[in-house]
């Protein structure tokens, strides 16, 4: 048996293949989905099936792309229309080599949600690993909230079935691989490891130490935020997204042409550390580190042309290519030899203040007039936060600017200082001119010993 | 967390990996240690902690080549001599980032042998995984026979109350990583599947259906091999192996150059396809395909020096880094270029007759006075062999090669023609004439229909 | 300035890349043009011209697949109506950065046959390099027989004109990069070496030294072999050939899979080395080993499917890729695992006699009946042969196969066994049935002192 | 014949390769030297020689290092007393597969700089190239002062004879191969082209068209650094520096640890872009943008230990080998995770002003109080440079420092931001507190139209 992990970093999403005697099968493919061609390559294998846990709404799915290279048929479970592939019965089956794959219909994150349950004919077609899609995560489950607030209830009534009338009766045994990791915005707290079993989750996930009742209470009462993005998500990976065969090259720039698309409308999207963006920036850029490239899907629009701004040919190219994931194909092309150049022909720069917790710390004891702007997420500022701070989450901060006072300076914080970068860079575009980014954020705040309020 | 499964092919050996904010633990590494630098350069860690489950008697352990890289400390089990590392004690445990080692003596394959169990401090301290070494297979448990048979059933009884005491308690969702994968010498039936849990060992595996008797008497019952190199490693991995540095590269060497070799006794090792030795080879070499490069083992000496053909330098590369991690320090180079330069050159070749399955049933339908040697394992004979065929084991030959006929041709057989071509040059080598290599051997025999007795 | 060098093997052909400043440009690009991408991204440069030194007859020009991909520009000479790219005048200038090229009509190999100069403005415009395209190699000049025999002595003159009159004026410091090296068949006696100088070329090259009349008529007398593939490579590069936007992948094919597309009638290329070919192989298959692959264009045609069989996947793609480049795109797939698959599922297997030039040697001597088919080029047999041996160029065999013997042995020779390899099995598939391949060739015949008549 | 030309970019150093048939040769090997390794692999051939053309003085020297690794002779010209390799005597001639090397003894940049001519057997010994080390140089000809203004005449004419008598003589169709490109501080006007022919060089390299006494005149007025590294480099290549055996790799450090070692002595390299090290840097710290490491030289001792901060584990990593390279074998780790690990844990970071040539003008239009410190060689000064501004040499701040206002601002400039921002460093070091880097330089200035006098 082969088997291969292979996860995209940003939007922490998991995809995985098998293989066995020249024949392979992949389950929840990237966009960008060469690294199976490559894998299947090494194998000496032909994909032979694709299988889909889910519509899945914060990247774009690869099932189309790469049926298209391979020839795979593609297979999701009912209860949504997709306009490609086919749907899967509860308890179908398939084989590859001495291994087999079976489908289990576990509605509650989406209607079509399936899991699908790895088995080795060698060992009597005992169930060896399920792949869970978004309905068992390690530490957590899936988000019910997407069919809207009148839905959640059933949709989490849903998933507590398909969890445990499906997914646990497998038995403690089972390997549990799920489509996401910690950092994605489908769950709210996935565990750092990314490997786990239905005893380790019965042992240690609280979700699956809940009654149905407490479930779906706590079910209805998460918050959880929808990027604008996952509309497209939703319809690209319904419809089919546009098939590009490979992935995307970003030209390279001169300063120049770079300022000339910029003229036109092009956005930029600046993913340099938030200390570069600090001491330097093309005016107007949004500040998104590598680790943030997900939360474009707030401000970029798909329709406008997008430039990047990196440290390094490589570092463009992982711009394009999560940006890609997302759905964003007008990528027009990186700044060639990186902001030197274009400081060297004597554009214009502009700055963003980076100020420490030490330097805020002071700031707040000497009673100055500052508005203190954190941007994170509702569970994470319920944990704790700076007294007389504000919190507007990250995504919201375009939309909601204009509750932003303009004659104090605003001091943004985050965790750490990227989601920050990027939410001050938002009120930099906004024309705000007393901006300041907290480098070390809430983390630093802490290991200083300041104190923080629940 | 980051987790990494290193695999060596030939002798089907696993290693690990686990990783956690910037520190890490490798498990059971290979001598060829250049991978575990990178990995751990990969994911910015240190190397912190290097554990072993037992001595090992098929490859050179790499610990101390990995400490003396990285300055990690090498822990390993009490009940044996190491002239190097540390005992662990049983229940002791290690820390490294948010994760967690904690030993398990676990004796039986050998006397210090220890299992790992990996914590997870951020699931409470949840075991999530065990590394078994030569304990627990994936469908099967290791060897006790090292110690000889009068210590077998005393072997096989501790193996039994590790197994059964110590690391089934674990809990079915325990997630199981042994030392070694199918085709392994260290065990007879290793599932081709790498990953399991105890959960489906306790489904799966027969040697955990067996009672406590059963399990001594099959244990008891059971022959394997032992390939006189195993020696060479006991005392290399108990005293520490030669330290290197870094693998071996291969000199190329000229034709000239290499017959010259070939003149003062080095050893040649060919790992061409058996249908290229067929066709050509230089006189005296072994016919050593990728796949059974370890059974070199049986037949080189550790103080001449050894040369290769092979059909690319990336293949006599293969062919030097697995030699070199059964402990060949000694190879001097490749042929450059290939056979072709032998020949061109004028340098005389030999031939190995080869036949197809349907020849040998020609023959043995005419009655022809053939001699057919069958040079599978004792348990693959048992399961069905060519009537009037003689058994001799692979690593055998050389030293039995008394007890075969020089008047009448001899046909070696195998699974599918490649021990038998190691076979059969052993046999060339020793100056028989009638030699023929069976290609496609039992298996094409039973494809074609052919019948087979038990 | 930037500048890479980029050979493929087996059609020994050479393109290069110069850059400068963020802009580059390709010189005779091949069809699997990935290579110049990467090279660009390397460099931060945009391709941003494509210059064709003629329209090629022995590869697929890359061209119009480089332009798609990049949007740059191609030019090529004018005396062909090309379907792609524009017409330059002689002497017309190109700039990117601080680089220049400038055109010069050359005409000779073909009427529009265009060389290039490669000016440094930072040098005063200084011609650096002149890339020849096919009209001055190193050692050598182009063929002028394209055109046909009737032809040949004006094309002569042409490109006497073109050499004296415009290459040689432009100085002996001005380095040589022709289009091809040592092994095209575009040439005759190209050195091994592949960079060169004007003033190296009038000092080494033979055809420099001549007069006009002289170098008329020794082009006149010249004997060139023009396979017919050529034919394809002449209406694809005129017309454009089908864009692919990616190199060819090859699919894994089981051993049945590959036996139903033969008997659907598929042709079989077997790229192993000559005696593994011989060892076994599948019935109807050519030997091309990976350095004759080009030869394919003598037998394969461009409408049927094309399997390969080789050592490894690598070995597959290298077939694929080679072939691709001489616009076969009809490749179906390899033998998965290579023929150990073929064979243990029982499959057929056939041989192909090798035998040393010693065993030739003793046959001869000894007076037997047999033919002795020298396979190799006219130039090479005239240069020394064995006595008694029959010459027949080995791009003909398949369409002469009727002048050669059915009922004595024939022995096939080159000068190193691997075209006579192909020859054998031209011969095989033809039905002959005693066929035998001299391993060593001529090669190994002079080195071991037996006799050749001129 | 099988050629490779490898460029160290940051002391601009280029060595060179050479192979046929299954023996090679390197010219000028740098100390790291795996790659002439992979590369004599991947030609499968043996390193039967090294030749070096000087002693050098602004790297560390591979010879030892790579005739350690593969058993080669190296040679060196006479006239110093090396402590390693062998002298060849003046036309002296070495023989690989069908090729040559002929000393030829050109003193003049050192006692005993020897080019290397390398001759193609196959075309009558014809010189095909010349490897002519730091004697002629694509566009210049080397430095003469190393040995002392007293000397400096003799050696000018010395090299006037070697370029005159013995390298011209070869005929203007040789190529030229020098042992530095542009940038090295090893010749002042290095063309950024990187391969010339003898006829090239004589038509624009402005030295070849002066008089023997216009000759010694230019070489005995031009000034030239001399880092103080140079010394060490010096001793390490006559008497053979430490064999190393392999590459450093850098360990990852926690900023707790990063910040020990900075508490023991160690010195600090920020290798990330001035933007960067603007926004926050570790107090101390030197800023060596990548393009810069070779400055390093200047400030770092060789007998304390180094810390590296990047971008980056690659960057890191390129640090170090570019560090390495120079001779700094003491570099203890890198800060894990970059800076954003060191602010997050709240270490305390400084800043660096950063403002734009716009600013500075508009400060000096003020009549503002301030100093310019212009950073850059006294060539590039004397080309232009702004009125008022103070001209010290980037390699001597350090030791000049006392000469500086610690009153008013001080705005570093030099040609783009690079080497202002490391000199900009090294006054924050020396605890100067109203410190700027002037991004754009030179270059920016003069693009916005801003005056320059000479």
């Amino acid at each position: 048996m082969k088997f291969q992990i292979l996860k995209s970093e940003i939007v922490s999403h998991i995809s995985y293949m098998a293989g066995s005697k020249n024949e392979a099968v992949v389950i929840d493919p990237r966009r960008d989905c060469e690294t199976y061609l490559e894998t299947a390559k090494e194998w000496e294998t032909k994909i032979k099936y694709v299988f889909e846990t889910h519509r899945n709404e914060d990247y774009v799915i690869g099932s189309s792309e790469l049926a298209n290279a391979t020839g795979a048929q593609v297979f999701h479970g009912p209860g949504l229309d997709w306009a490609y592939g086919e749907k899967v019965d509860d308890k179908q089956e398939f084989y590859f080599g001495s291994l087999g794959i079976r489908a289990l219909h576990t509605p509650g994150h989406s209607p079509e949600s399936t899991s699908y349950v790895l088995l080795d004919s060698e060992s009597g077609n005992q169930p060896i690993m399920i792949f869970t899609g978004d309905t068992l995560f390690v530490g957590d489950v899936g988000r019910t909230d997407f069919l809207g607030p009148k839905m959640t209830p059933t949709m989490s009534e849903k998933m507590y079935h398909s969890l445990f009338e499906k997914i646990l009766p497998l038995g403690d045994g089972t390997i549990v691989f799920p489509a996401h990791g910690a950092g994605s915005v489908c769950g709210g707290k996935i565990s750092e490891r990314e490997i786990s079993t239905v005893g380790i989750e019965k042992a240690t996930n609280p979700m699956l130490k809940l009654t149905k009742e407490q479930f779906i209470a706590t079910k209805v009462a998460e918050r959880h935020q929808t990027p604008p993005y996952f509309k497209k998500m939703e319809v690209y990976n319904l419809e089919g997204p546009p098939l590009v065969g490979t992935s995307p090259t970003l030209s390279p720039l001169k300063p120049i042409e770079f300022d000339e698309k910029i003229k036109k409308g092009a956005y930029v999207v600046d993913v340099r550390a938030p200390v570069a963006f600090g001491g330097a920036h093309i005016r107007g850029s949004y500040s998104l580190p590598p680790s943030r490239l997900s939360n474009a899907g707030w401000v970029l629009p798909y329709d406008k042309p997008v430039l990047v701004v990196a440290d390094s040919v490589e570092g463009a190219d992982f711009a394009a290519k999560n940006l890609f994931r997302i759905g964003y194909d007008k990528i027009e092309g990186y700044l060639a030899n990186g902001l030197e150049s274009w400081y060297k022909e004597s554009h214009p720069i502009s700055k963003l203040s980076l100020v420490t917790v030490s330097d805020l710390n002071s700031l707040i004891m000497a009673k100055k007039g500052i508005f203190i702007l954190d941007v994170r997420r509702e569970n994470e500022w319920n944990e704790g936060h700076i007294e007389g701070s504000t919190r507007i989450y990250l995504g919201k901060i375009e939309q909601e600017v204009g509750k932003l006072p303009r004659d104090i300076p605003i001091y943004v914080i985050c965790k750490t200082g990227n989601r920050s970068s990027f939410g001050a860079s938002i009120l930099l575009r906004a024309g705000f001119e007393q901006v300041h980014n907290c480098l070390g954020g809430i983390d630093a705040w802490k290991k200083s010993g300041f104190p923080l309020i629940k």
